[in-house]
């Protein structure tokens, strides 16, 4: 089969052939149609992964066919038993375990579920990863309820944006930063109520006195803007994060953080169950992710290109 | 009545007569035996509160009698109706509302519990805001099960030392930090498992060699030695954060706080159901605050300095 292998680290990725997936008990082996890719893959060919190997097939998200069924892929393997984390054996899919970016996968059974009718290949294989980071961190962790006012840092990448898309459909009044006026106004016409450039001197004050204070905080970010947040939050806040590309939070005071009693809550992939109850609430709300581009899985080295340059909105999906 | 007044910032509390309290409907008037310092109190002559009125009687923690019976004060007014966080209204005793630093104090008849029969006047003074505070952040906050490991910070504040008690008495491995080695070597025999000198290099990493990793740690001190706390965590673990006496944080990584899916939870003092469940629990298992010296009442201005040299163990306590 074709397939997407990273042979060294700072290197294309090769598109060759390889070997067929034999799957062992307890395993299947599922047709894909659409593979997504995410920042993870990106970080793993910079070599910022530990436990690294070559070759290996690129790719957390996929979707497919197993058996003339439409189905979905849990992104990871081996959670372990204790839904509060994840045990020494998880690994997400696509290193050191082979990917979605072949034409073929094989992964326990239990990973496989059947995708939501309303989705295409493209739109579903947009959704596992992000999804269920976006569903373990608003849900799980921060415990999400109808009517609260919700931030999301950085709209744009896919957690992001499917968070924005989870919270509002839960009835949260949901608003975005991002340093692009045309991201915050996509944002706002897919359902968040308004935005802030955090590039601009005084954003965090004037975004306060709009809406009163935030009740969930979702970031990815961390650095040195992480210090404004509990400021912006109300009594009872939580802060969702589940990553920190900006490096090491500095000047970060514990004073609101204790005398408004708010939790800043680390957040990473999800359960079978957290995937389940995502897929289950997706349908239900008919909630399609937002796709920035589509390549070709032979193209798969320009869509590490366009995510390299991190202005996609949305997620970069390779048809298969 | 005889009280400890303070007229002004910066100025010695002054033992004066005032009026004899007169209560308003639903409110108590409670003969004062014993009452205790707080780090609060000496913040507020140093003017670190916002919201200060004179002249305004002292203190917080008080035990005493009302119509015969033994009673320990709830240390606060008015937490509010959500018990995830304090309202607006909330004060804690002893500014601006009149405190315990009193032969007698009103307050309302929800605030008078009665005073668990193995504890003395002295004792019994010593544990409300304490207890509280740490009951809150151990058992609402970081939810402390039986078997797991807590390391507690800056050993020798009341709050610290009675965290250290309740979780040892709740079936807990605790450990603690501190510039002291004779502090330490006094937790120890109080129940602690071991700990570490923090100004020694390397501290934290040879406290995880010894200990496998934390599930709970309680800190009051925030500022750069915080940075160090996700490392010393096991995976699920909970930083409880009562205070912010060293300052801002700065060099806090979040990658180790997402990864392991670790929660930071800030906490303030608590509801009276949690009090309620304090004393239930220190009656229970016949914890005995520990009291680092007595003063009478005349010498209030010299237990505030004691507390000012920091270098107590325990509470500094009033007799009245």
């Amino acid at each position: 089969m074709k397939a997407l292998v990273l042979n060294a680290l700072h290197q294309p990725l090769d598109f060759t052939e390889v070997a067929d997936p034999s799957p062992r008990p307890g395993e299947v082996v599922v047709a894909l149609r659409a593979a997504a890719l995410n920042r993870r893959d990106l970080f793993i060919t910079q070599g910022l992964y530990s436990g690294i190997r070559f070759p290996c097939i690129f790719g957390s998200d996929g979707a497919g066919v197993y058996r003339g069924r439409r189905v979905v892929l849990y992104p990871a393997l081996e959670w372990g038993d204790n839904p509060d984390f994840q045990g020494k054996n998880f690994r997400v899919l696509g290193m050191p375990d082979d990917g979605t970016l072949a034409e073929r996968i094989r992964l326990p059974r239990a990973n496989i579920f059947p995708m939501p009718g309303h989705l295409n290949w493209e739109q579903a294989a947009a959704l596992p990863l992000a999804g269920l980071t976006a569903w373990r961190t608003l849900f799980s962790r921060c415990r999400l309820k109808k009517g609260e006012k919700v931030l999301i840092t950085g709209i744009g990448g896919g957690v992001a944006l499917t968070a924005l898309q989870l919270a509002a459909a839960a009835g949260a009044d949901v608003f975005v930063t991002s340093s692009s006026a045309e991201k915050i106004e996509k944002a706002v016409e897919m359902g968040a109520k308004g935005g802030a450039n955090y590039r601009e001197e005084g954003w965090d004050k004037r975004l306060k006195a709009e809406t009163g204070g935030f009740d969930i905080i979702v970031d990815s970010a961390a650095g040195d803007g992480f210090a404004l947040f509990p400021a912006l939050c109300n009594p009872g806040a939580r802060i969702g994060i589940y990553g920190g590309t900006l490096g090491k939070v500095n000047g970060l005071s514990m004073q609101p953080v204790f005398w408004k009693q708010i939790s800043i809550l680390g957040s990473t992939m999800g359960t079978l169950r957290e995937f389940r109850a995502m897929l289950h609430f997706v349908a239900r709300h008919e909630i399609v992710p937002i796709m920035d581009s589509v390549f070709s899985l032979s193209e798969g080295n320009a869509a590490l290109k366009k995510m390299e340059e991190g202005s996609q909105f949305g997620k970069i999906v390779l048809r298969i």
